[in-house]
């Protein structure tokens, strides 16, 4: 048997369409439509490419002391991935035992299923109410004759695919109940009108981690950097554990230009927010349902009940949207919000569908 | 309890100091003395920003293409790491089933036992002759009360920080009886005679797998892109496996320009061999032993039998080389071939210690 049991029966994790056609509306990935700072265009440009003859600072000493005064706290409690995904896939290995669980709402970002399935242990889905607000998480999963707790719950604020916030007093009364790691996964959090990077700094919070991404409200997906805050004793695992240099010597350096220009980030989150606004209007004036948005992204159910046939349409169209097939979510679209061009293109789009 | 026991118990991998000071004679990582191909530089200042808005190619289909054709073999046979590191990773957690073991040669890269301890398997580790010469594996290790099988042998070779190569004929016939994964880390075969990708690519071979990395010969260790090569199925395991996009898109891009300037590597490699002779011979005049070389570096110990008191009096000249405790790396050094200039510092430094 030359490949692991838990390798051979896993379905992999499906990355939304990278079209190789330049001349679409790609609106199904949830990439920023504006370009990311002209401070990462000069670094670049200006960048001593003898440093990648030698390894990269293995601890991103200068990236970190950054993240932590962004976020007012110490380097210490900042750990970097590359991507989110890094810090979610060590966080499976780090922060869960064998005999142990991952837990995460259902729906939410479909990748947490598929690493509770490398990491080898039970996926524990919590049912989110009705209209996908909270309900309170199961922290009891089964596996073979015998339950498991369940000691990572991984937890999307403002949730993915749905877009909608929890309120913040129903994460942190169920992060003081649950004796496991809750690792709010606040990829769009830019985007939202609050975040919970407080509950991940408080000293009296020993098990709360707060994630983020540069990939939506940096415009720099293509970069791959991820980066975690919370309590030292967890940030230490993550470090223990992590490749010894996960962070190549560009990437720092274009993510320091990058945080170097908190306005710009703020600009493009604003303009995207001001779409979103218009494009949410202009669906619901079509009989859509489309859940208040705290994200780049829609999470629309179109009045005549066929979101999956508007999906193929459109992508004849080249325009790409996400579609998740399953009992709710396969009722609607996820649409990421574009450049207001890109939008009228959209609505054009469903207009002549119609 | 937060942490997974593996890890709280967990001694983290060392890598070699990166001194901030850039005025020393860095001879300590195995890092290149030569810059990367000015095709890298010329990729970097062309590179379209807006590619980093988006997420890269999550399979990287032309760097795939491209080394595939340089190996001879097809892009299924072709695997891409951020770093070897993380192809590495990935082999532990896809060839090794819970209740196995993975097995090395001692001493060999010290990384590999802990990604044993990473993965909670145990590590079964093979002691090389008295001159570092090839022993035959063993294959069956303890775990608790009972006996564990290896299913995944992690071979360097050339080895570090020995530095010697081992025999073709032994590697392929090990493989031939061994019922697991052997991977052969091939970091180091640019600077020697042979390499082992036959054994990889050949269709009769189901369980070889040969990685390379760009860190050495191509002077890119601050750009982490490792690879290896073997059969689909194995190949295929470590796609399904591993990170949606772990590969981001200016690491994807100048790679592919590196790749495409062989004869530059390969006139850097000529010229790191060439030093290497030169002061493999000018040690040995000097009463050390020196083992044939086939890598970037030496693994030298000094007649005065004092290897860590040199060490650490290199150090305070601002000479860094590695220097291993342990019962027989520690009567060693193991120093990277820099250029001229640097190794006849290093020389001269020896000399006035003597």
């Amino acid at each position: 048997m030359r490949i692991a049991r838990s390798i051979q029966k896993l379905t992999p994790y499906t990355p939304g369409e990278q079209p190789k056609d330049s001349h679409v509306v790609k609106l199904n990935t949830n990439e920023n439509p504006y370009p990311p700072s002209p401070r990462v265009a000069q670094t670049l440009s200006a960048f001593d490419l003898d440093k990648l003859r030698r390894y990269p600072d293995p601890v991103f000493a200068e990236l970190r002391a950054k993240l932590a005064s962004i976020h007012g706290t110490t380097p210490d409690r900042i750990f970097i991935g590359n991507g989110s995904d890094e810090v979610l896939t060590l966080a499976a290995r780090v922060f869960v035992d064998d005999g142990e669980a991952i837990g995460a709402f259902d729906p939410s970002y479909s990748l947490y299923k598929t690493l509770a399935a490398i990491r080898n242990v039970p996926f524990v889905p919590t049912p989110l109410a009705g209209d996908f607000t909270w309900s309170e998480p199961e922290c009891i999963g089964e596996a073979a004759d015998t339950t498991v707790p369940v000691a990572l719950f991984l937890l999307t604020n403002p949730n993915a695919p749905t877009s909608i916030s929890h309120p913040q007093d129903k994460i942190a009364s169920f992060a003081r109940k649950f004796p496991g790691v809750v690792l709010i996964d606040e990829a769009y959090a830019d985007f939202a009108d609050g975040n919970c990077v407080s509950l991940a700094t408080a000293a009296e919070n020993p098990n709360v981690v707060v994630m983020r991404t540069l990939s939506k409200s940096f415009s720099l997906a293509g970069l791959r950097l991820g980066y975690c805050i919370g309590p030292v004793d967890l940030i230490d695992a993550l470090y223990k554990a992590k490749d010894s240099y996960n962070i190549d010597a560009l990437a720092q350096a274009l993510a320091l230009a990058a945080l170097d220009d908190l306005p710009w980030m703020t600009g493009n989150t604003k303009k995207v927010r001001a779409t979103r606004t218009r494009i949410a209007g202009e669906l619901r004036r079509r009989g859509w349902d489309v859940p208040d948005s705290q994200t780049n992204f829609l999470f629309a159910r179109p009045p005549s009940n066929n979101a999956a046939d508007i999906f193929e349409d459109l992508r004849t169209r080249h325009i790409y949207v996400r579609y998740f097939p399953g009992p709710r979510t396969g009722e609607r679209l996820r649409i990421t919000i574009g450049t207001d061009a890109e939008m009228d293109e959209f609505l054009s789009a469903i207009d002549s569908l119609a």
